[in-house]
């Protein structure tokens, strides 16, 4: 590949069909996504995809939690595979880019190596992995999660959907979990390249069609549990209540002010709350919220964690009201490998793509990844930064930004 | 009766028995009342009033929505009648003194008069009110509101209970509304007199036996609407947010604080809230929450209220979240009699019964009374000032005292 080749090498206007396509799996009323786990949409989606790979010249194969690969053998027979592709799943009525982009840029990226300079010189697997929203049962990153050997020890058994059925009964019923597909760990993997939509404002914001992402944040998530009184609202005195919704506010405002005061990068989100009895005229006994607080140092992270529990318990001895934070998430930071990073910037200096380091707030299967092989994950923008949502939208001409990168990298690393 | 009459004329360990029958009447398995309008329970717990007032004595009739009375005809035919009594119904799972006791005093009150000294002057009326706390269909007040004629212009095909089940439907299934019985509207109510638990602690606090109310306080209740913008929480700079759990927070700190500045005897209660998508990872774009506002001055509610206005309307210009207060509820404040408050107080002075005047804080049937008619509300202590719960408790000797004073007053006003 030269070094002044332009997006015009690309055969034009296929990636929108092929979102299209795959939008057709799963589609809503309300125009969105619901794509969720071993459901009907997502063994369709996934056997279309299998389809599209052979006809596209890979070699298409499951593995035993119905992740589903495009392979590609190298010419020099070293056993290490560069792995590029993104998630099936999506959550209920969500965009249609999110995961989906990373599949198609990664099959199109693929083909036109092929086509192009044939066979690489190490393996390349085009992956569609099965999982990683946690929209129906709950956990997360199950395809990722199982490629990598981190859910070894997970009882499929007790994970439940909301309709009651285990995680083992869905596997079951889509076909997997049954050994006739080979086990999902792979240990052969030498990097992990993901395309993503930024499910943010950031690059729109800054004019940017290219974001590459040194670090994916650590998260923490707690719910904290207010206890109070619930008494009568007409009945009992300001002064002697001990209102868990007056306290819980309190907190909220002091969580969401401390954020912003320790570090710019740092967010804090309550996005969850539950009052009881959560009736009007009577008040509220209990409070429960939710915080989800993220950054890409851990020791920003502690540093506010800190403040958190003492503000906690000055706050609980001074009102009398019980505060308990009960945390359910703590997620590490995770870096990207430097190497391929830096490869990627160069690159899109190179062909003149407008591109920035940036952060990834949110979770991707690159971070599970990379604590496992060199992983790299590359954004394009989100308009408006809406995502999970049917108004999830990014432009044609970012979309191909991104494979064209994609392509370029592919390239670097495996020709 | 003499002055110099005390409790023990009163027949000994009548009023606890009585409570524990009609406690037979809808009770739950966590030893609470659930005895919703025209439920079973609340229908055999009527018709056994019923049996029990003519065994009393009382000449017992419904009129056509179920209000229950039992009749003593005065000596002196001026058709002007002493109506005195509370409510039959329960919240769900509520205690078992609130309303039940103030049928159950006026019953044994009643027939103490008739047995010591004959029929009375004037025409008493014991009256077991259909329906008084909005626990079953979306509205309240449903006997006393029928007696004094507010509610004429009612749909009641269209008021649903939370099955579906239409006011008209579910009247009629207990035998109501079809004008078997005499309309409920009544013209010849001299004065009203109800005896209730306090549901509050300032008279345990002091040690009072009795409450004699001034007033009753005025209630206005709204639905404050925040509407932001939701958005992912990790990718989400904290300073590109419009989080309407964080605008709303203020709010509810705002408000609680400004009821202490303003008046020691203003409430203002947020008791419920409710978050969309109200997900932890989702930054929320909307949150509605309840305000639930009282005094018994119209004066210091509209100083409030306008206040509240002003800074919803600068906490909206300054953070582009907007806010929408709905207004649903407007009860203005409304005045005990003077003279039967006063002749009340007198004989508690006389009697050695501890009283002290007070305000109540929450609605009563008294105060449908209170604009149509002379009405009375005197108050128990509640232990803790727990009630619409199981725990509901008052002790022996105070409801005794209750009955004291109403069997006073009642021969006060018509013998």
């Amino acid at each position: 590949m030269s070094t002044d080749s332009s997006l015009s090498f690309l055969p034009d206007n296929q990636v929108l069909p092929l979102i299209d396509w795959l939008f057709t799996f799963g589609r809503t009323k309300e125009n969105g996504t619901t794509r969720l786990l071993y459901s009907d949409s997502w063994l369709n989606a996934q056997h279309a995809i299998y389809d599209k790979l052979k006809s596209s010249g890979l070699s298409p194969f499951f593995d035993d939690v119905g992740n589903l690969y495009g392979r590609v053998e190298g010419t020099e027979a070293d056993d290490a595979a560069i792995v590029t592709g993104s998630h099936i799943d999506s959550v209920v009525n969500g965009g249609k880019y999110d995961g989906t982009y990373g599949i198609i840029a990664s099959l199109l990226a693929v083909h036109h190596l092929l086509n192009e300079y044939g066979p690489p010189k190490k393996r390349i697997d085009v992956v569609s992995l099965c999982e990683e929203e946690g929209s129906r049962f709950p956990l997360t990153f199950w395809g990722s999660g199982n490629i990598t050997g981190k859910y070894t020890e997970i009882n499929t058994d007790e994970l439940l959907d909301k309709e009651g059925m285990s995680l083992t009964e869905a596997m079951h019923r889509a076909g997997f979990g049954k050994g006739v597909y080979p086990s999902p760990q792979r240990n052969d993997i030498e990097s992990f390249i993901e395309l993503h939509i930024e499910q943010g404002h950031v690059l729109e914001k800054s004019g940017s069609s290219l974001g590459i992402v040194e670090s994916i944040v650590g998260q923490r998530r707690y719910n904290i549990y207010v206890n109070g009184e619930s008494n009568h609202a007409g009945t009992t005195p300001m002064s002697f209540r001990r209102d868990a919704m007056h306290t819980a506010s309190g907190l909220i405002q002091w969580l969401t002010a401390k954020a912003r005061e320790i570090d710019p990068h740092l967010v804090a989100t309550v996005g969850k709350i539950e009052a009881r009895p959560n009736t009007p005229n009577v008040i509220a006994g209990e409070v429960m919220f939710s915080l989800d607080i993220r950054h890409h140092r851990t020791e920003v992270l502690d540093a506010y964690c800190s403040h958190m529990f003492e503000h906690f318990h000055e706050i609980s001895v001074r009102t009398g009201v019980s505060i308990s934070p009960s945390q359910w998430t703590d997620a590490a930071p995770v870096n990207m490998d430097p190497y391929i990073t830096k490869t990627a910037f160069d690159l899109s200096r190179q062909h003149h793509l407008p591109a920035q380091y940036m952060i990834s707030g949110a979770g991707h299967d690159a971070q599970m990844f990379g604590t496992y092989c060199a992983a790299s994950l590359i954004f394009v923008p989100s308009h408006n930064g809406v995502s999970h949502a049917p108004q999830e939208y990014t432009d044609k001409k970012d979309l191909e930004n991104g494979i064209h990168m994609l392509t370029e990298l592919l390239y670097k690393l495996a020709y």
